[in-house]
């Protein structure tokens, strides 16, 4: 199968680090793809018409998205139950704080485009703040949760690891003690 | 339990028909809630920091969000494998076409916040022309596939409703004067 990617997609990288912890990434050749906001990618969109990464491609043509469906896909293949928990309170509250964790990437992204990628002059002050309060709010969340990274990896886990790598936090020690977050670091912008 | 929601929002739209369509929408408290982007609504966001509709809470205080992980735990509350098959390859097929649409809706309400609530002279237009064209080839996509309707209900058809619901809330005379927007709309429930 393949996955289309960038080295500094945050939405990738958690698929990454599935993929190693799952013993998966030997399956899974990478496609390296590049889009970017405001500007067309026809082949890809014709392929993802969200045109966002990543996308697996199964072997039958089949194309499976988004990262967290794919990350389920995956878990799935390795016998179930791996980084989704498979009943009880805690499966849906890794669910749900993947959710989060995964709307606080897409607040960060928006804050990215609005401040790097939008022309100068174009920028709305009162959007920035709402989508960088929604990410930071959403910190103070996990801050609360002494639990959040002594529980055996889970894919709510490895969302925060891509939240924190992402906002170039100073990553947890524990988290970057496994080989699968060490080797997806992202490159300098 | 209770749900945040408001008429408007096309995601706690979803979640409603699903928990009609399960039986469970009079174990359900609905509480109206406003969120703006670009306004603050701090009492919402210590609840949800991503300041979104709709989000669950258990009778324990419990929240879960989003729209889709409410729906799947709706599903498990009545019994499991009724509107995302519970196994094969329909099971992923119907996960990645809602997330795709899940995103459809996100550029389209992208594209309403950039013209209708981001303040006049701000607007960038190869922004809106971008999200507006990951919708529309999103809806070609679903245009091709001639079994969409034709299978029992499951969330991905939920997802197009909704999508199709909200175009036709927001955006009906451009969207409705296309022939493939006409006649995909779906039948009542």
């Amino acid at each position: 199968m393949k996955l289309t990617f960038s080295p500094a997609s945050p939405f990738a990288r958690k698929v990454r680090i599935a993929a190693i912890e799952l013993g998966l990434i030997d399956k899974i050749e990478f496609v390296p793809t590049t889009v970017v906001p405001g500007q067309p990618n026809d082949e890809y969109s014709n392929l993802y018409p969200l045109k966002k990464l990543p996308a697996l491609i199964l072997d039958n043509g089949d194309v499976i998205v988004d990262s967290y469906v794919i990350v389920e896909y995956f878990d799935e293949l390795a016998g179930g139950g791996k980084l989704i928990p498979a009943s009880g309170a805690l499966r849906w509250k890794v669910k749900s704080d993947h959710s989060l964790l995964q709307g606080m990437l897409d607040s960060m992204l928006l804050c990215r485009y609005e401040k790097m990628v939008r022309p100068q002059g174009l920028q709305w002050q009162a959007w920035s703040d709402d989508h960088w309060n929604r990410a930071w709010k959403g910190m103070a969340h996990f801050e609360k949760q002494p639990d959040m990274l002594s529980r055996p990896l889970d894919i709510a886990q490895i969302g925060l690891t891509c939240v924190l790598g992402y906002a170039d936090f100073r990553f947890d020690e524990k988290m970057l003690e496994r080989p699968s977050v060490k080797t997806s670091v992202p490159p300098p912008a």
